[in-house]
């Protein structure tokens, strides 16, 4: 069975032709700016789905389903999106009215953060699991929830947004416009502006950065793998505070699988995994504690191919009621 | 179609015969103590059911599910149950199987948290919603998550420990041995320890009571229906915590409907629930707030019996897969 996904991420696109076993065919990748004129880039997107089609020798009638994964807010039930901070303008576009039409068939749309969380699921870190949460840990803190076996969306396909639950009240000012959010000290973006005013000049981290106003936590968990004082000491708040996020979704959700994409891939066991599983316990219950997993995401840039493929999937085989009504 | 529920509460057992649509035919209510022998607790509440039986001129063959609800820690999938508080030696009770035996059927195990939000969601507050919390709101705050429309119990049933989300970093203690809890703060137990040592001699409160040390949180609640100035601060303060609480779930769940119990219902709409609505508003992003409705609890003492009957109802119609199992 022929799949097409379409992963439009805040700084490349993905399109992807696979099958429901994950195995990709075929693969697009280029770099994605919005032009201020967002229905012109949903033309464009659409001239490069027929572009793979044709290159792969596919008819279009020969898929049997398409899907999009894209920057939320995202409705999945009334197909609209809000307007996503990496898309200004985008929030007005009927995205799955535009590129159905471009592409003559329906097309699925998923949140991205879902998408990526169905991919690991199905393909990834959460095979066979039951209870699963995957949080992107990326620029932003996306969360994707699989409950009972199944994508739970929420109220207005609203679920999942755990970059935003409060941390701290009356706490640090986040992108989003509120205050305290676990994204506003987790976060990439945000770690990314601490690290610029508090990196000292004579870390490895700026070394590496090659200026101050250079750094990300990639130079972080790179000066930490080094054994930078610096860098080992920022990583080390960073777990904590992913370890008091994760303790909110064990109360909640106990889940049997937390995985963590991004930054937590990148820090690795010993500097992230390790130490955040020991937080995690020190604040859970052991009955709690004992069924949790914290796992890295296992499907590295591929991710975004099946992303796409798995908002395709849903819209065939969903996994959730919502999507069978 | 008869069925059977047994509500174990931490001051009250409640057994009750009724049917699917809710209706309760016949009631026994009476003081629990924990007499430090389980077993022979165990044996007494399976005395009432026959005789609860017996009075109704109903044979246990009739009676088509019998349920329990009860404190948890309950593992649902496993039929044991951790040492609830209220319960000490509790834990080591085999409740399922004893009262199996004792009534020579099957009983299923439901967490009361759990047993009762299904019970506002079949007959209550949450009837024809597809996305519930229910908060108890009680001397701790206990959950129950529908998810879907399904009960959603988590891994090893562990999930909807709403209560012991961490709100504050190296917080208050809470029963439970952590620290910073939601129910540190909110709970009916932590706010009565509180009012003990802050109620003014002067104040509404402690004379209603009788003596500060004999102050409850129904005490606040009625004194600031009379517009006592130390009530009417307590409730605004615990309001305020109480959104904080619901925020952490709107974006984690968006849910549609969040209910409250025991405490709010006392508190009623002007001096809790319009303040607290707004309260979350102001915390959420409009599209969790706008959908995101929060009322009292419905069932009144009248939920005791219908979350036995629910406890039995979801052994025979499950709501979740996992019952199905």
């Amino acid at each position: 069975m022929r799949l097409l996904g379409i992963d439009i991420g805040g700084t490349k696109l993905a399109v992807s032709l696979g099958n429901e076993q994950g195995v990709i065919e075929r693969r697009l990748r280029r770099p994605i700016e919005a032009s201020g004129k967002p229905e012109a880039d949903v033309v464009r997107i659409a001239e490069d789905v027929r572009k793979l089609l044709r290159d792969a020798g596919v008819a279009r009638e020969d898929v049997a389903a398409s899907g999009v994964s894209a920057p939320g807010p995202v409705d999945v039930e009334r197909g609209s999106r809000g307007d996503p901070p990496d898309l200004p303008g985008w929030g007005t576009v009927p995205l799955v009215r535009l590129l159905s039409e471009a592409l003559g068939r329906p097309v699925a749309l998923e949140n991205d953060a879902n998408a990526a969380a169905l991919a690991e699921w199905r393909f990834g870190a959460g095979r066979g699991r039951r209870n699963v949460v995957y949080l992107t840990m990326s620029t932003g803190i996306g969360g994707g929830l699989i409950l009972d076996g199944r994508l739970f969306r929420g109220h207005h396909s609203s679920a999942g947004e755990i970059g935003h639950i409060p941390l701290e009240e009356a706490g640090a000012r986040c992108a989003c416009g509120l205050r305290g959010c676990f994204e506003a000290y987790a976060g990439g973006a945000a770690w990314t502006r601490r690290l610029r005013e508090l990196a000292p000049e004579s870390s490895r981290v700026v070394e590496l950065a090659g200026g101050r106003s250079l750094v990300t936590p990639e130079h972080v968990v790179t000066a930490a793998h080094a054994g930078d004082v610096f860098a080992l000491a920022e990583l080390d708040r960073w777990c904590d505070i992913v370890a008091r996020g994760i303790t909110v979704l064990a109360f909640t959700l106990a889940p049997e699988r937390v995985i963590l994409g991004t930054i937590a891939v990148a820090a690795g066991e010993e500097l992230c995994f390790a130490p955040l599983r020991e937080r995690v316990r020190e604040r859970v219950w052991p009955i709690l504690g004992d069924g949790l997993e914290i796992v890295p995401a296992a499907l590295g840039d591929g991710g975004a191919d099946l992303a796409g493929i798995c908002a395709a999937l849903e819209a065939l085989e969903p996994s959730s009621d919502l999507a069978k009504r």
